[in-house]
């Protein structure tokens, strides 16, 4: 599929045995290339949280995510634009995604209304009252500059929303698709849709033909990893690629970051992703491993006096040259050092287990990855986290 | 001058003329050399803050300062000894000059009492009860195995303690400075005295022929950079140097962190410094530039559209990829980069400010540098901060 901004190369198709949706791909954007499937690390302030742009090439991020809500109230689109865009800004130089900015506006801010026209609300730095339209949320990613932009949507839980709150939402968001593509112009910028329904399998349905049947770049899959379950979530997984399985553009499941939930979602045939989870946990003091512990929480006392890495096997930075002693000592001391070091270890895990998944596409043994993971850590699968 | 664990060479000593009695030098430690006159970054808990270890190479620090106190109580000493030592356990391969912990002692924890055994004081930390000795402080120091160790002593505020507790800290530093050399035996680390006597001229004196008559590997010059002025250090420093003009040791004045006292420290003599204070004032928001302003505070308003780096031919990571703009985003978001791209930016100015002294020196021409600066950034000169 190619857009004016974006292209996206189907490199291994999903096989026909159907043993699993999983595809290998390949996107390319006005800043490089990123081999799918892909985790966007998060960098909502214009920075990934304790990183610099050579810690993200070291962990070897193609892709990023900016968070249009945040970028619009602090420091502002315009400034951003008038100092030369988003990746001259934070001098990111590969590709960047950003939100629309919908579901922070319901999620973070004083929320206040939302009607057809858009979504009023108060920002959560000071308080002021700003009124979020499908127009202005283009307007602000086409003055970022960002490589991919996404349709403002109506969000709602999917678990605990009724079947009325999810068809009204459905069919805002249907309606603001329609005017997102209408207010896109930007050339050098693809702009991707948005799929919502909850867990109404009719509406999502219906919200897939509506939004894959327009010109999107890409497709989200919006209204998840949120209040449903494991079980839950494959279900709508499982109406929804189907419906797409001759679609040649990309699937983005938006918000997932578990390690375990991202291989599920892979398998269903996602083939993007964003969290700020692995470095959330990490800011909390948890690094993941490969190991059948999954992870270990550096707060926990028997880590003083342990000499070896945290992975032995590990490329990133805390492994190459700290101990879990060194790391445990600069989170009881609350040293900056740590959330750096952390947060390089747990994006750089999510990476590389990326890399693992491709690497299993690419030879045909995606399914057997799964099955061995899943006897190897059942614990780390069966986890569940929400981000 | 050479000891079993570090030599002092001066490759061009003060000149006749008188005009000043800075001099360039270069200290060779266990690991590595130093060229002097130095400063030294402080690592208070075996981290410079918000920095690693290839932040310090890039930065160009060639030794920095571990803080006793902090490190005895968290993690212990005995803890980092089994880990492998100091360097090892902080990936530090440079070389680490340790503090007695006797300023900290006074200045951080709670303090009970001072008597001719030791200090006794309550933990900053969780408030348990500890005893200090000299003979502790050189366990502690040899444990870590820093290549520089301190003796303990007593420092007292130069200018607000009466001449009766400047008269008792100097008696009972000068007996402690006996009992530090009596207990010191680990090969690989120099062990340096500290002069004391606050502001009282002949007390410095004596100070000065009694530490200055031990075997030490250099001489500490302690009680300074706290309440006194610049002109009452300068006064103590043209009592002490000249004292010491035939002596081949470093001169080491503990604390003192702004540009504007360091040149002038220098001038009287000084070859090693060691201060908190440009990371302090960089977590702070405020950066050092080399122009007229001297400082540059990143949390006014006016700094938010500025394209412009901090300073434009400034080698730091900060300024090599960043805007003033970026960095002044940056420290109203809070963000963790913010702190160590500024506290990286400050490290550079200090490292790159004494290359220059040393420049200066070798080209003989110190004296026009010191005229110069004064002229130039009369305000910058003029500021006496305390660290």
């Amino acid at each position: 599929m190619t857009d004016r901004a974006l292209s996206f190369e189907v490199l291994k198709a999903a096989p026909a045995d159907g043993s699993t949706r999983a595809r290998l791909g390949r996107l390319t954007t006005s800043h490089g290339t990123v081999d799918t499937p892909v985790f966007m690390p998060v960098g909502t302030n214009a920075t990934v949280k304790a990183l610099d742009p050579d810690d993200l090439y070291e962990v070897g991020a193609t892709i990023i995510l900016a968070n249009t809500y945040h970028l619009y109230l602090r420091p502002g689109h315009g400034r951003i634009a008038r100092l030369g865009g988003l990746h001259r800004f934070m001098a990111w130089d590969r590709s960047i995604l950003t939100d629309s900015g919908g579901y922070q506006v319901v999620s973070l801010g004083d929320f206040r209304s939302v009607d057809d026209e858009g979504v009023t609300f108060r920002s959560h730095i000071d308080g002021s009252l700003h009124h979020f339209t499908p127009e202005l949320s283009i307007e602000v990613q086409q003055a970022l500059g960002s490589d991919i932009a996404v349709c403002l949507d109506q969000p709602v839980p999917p678990h605990s929303s009724s079947r009325a709150a999810v068809t009204d939402a459905v069919g805002r968001t249907h309606a603001w698709a329609e005017r997102c593509l209408a207010a896109h112009d930007r050339a050098d910028q693809a702009l991707f849709g948005i799929i919502q329904g909850g867990l109404e399998a009719d509406l999502r349905s219906e919200s897939t033909r509506v939004v894959g049947g327009l010109p999107f770049a890409g497709l989200c899959i919006g209204g998840l990893a949120g209040d449903e379950t494991a079980a839950q979530r494959r279900a709508v997984l499982d109406i929804v690629v189907p419906l797409l399985a001759g679609d040649p553009r990309p699937r983005y499941l938006m918000g997932l970051g578990s390690p375990a939930d991202l291989i599920t979602a892979v398998d269903a045939g996602v083939d993007m992703f964003d969290s700020v989870l692995p470095a959330r946990v990490a800011r909390n003091g948890t690094v993941w491993v490969r190991g059948p512990e999954g992870r270990l929480n550096l707060r926990n006392a028997r880590f003083l006096d342990d000499g070896a890495p945290v992975e032995a096997d590990c490329r990133c930075r805390a492994c190459r040259s700290f101990s879990r002693a060194y790391l445990a000592h600069l989170v009881r001391a609350d040293e900056l050092l740590f959330y750096r070091l952390a947060t390089l270890h747990n994006l750089t895990f999510m990476v590389d287990f990326m890399a693992d998944i491709r690497a299993a596409l690419a030879a045909g043994n995606f399914p057997r990855l799964v099955q061995k993971l899943a006897q190897q850590r059942p614990a780390a699968i069966a986890q569940r986290v929400v981000a």
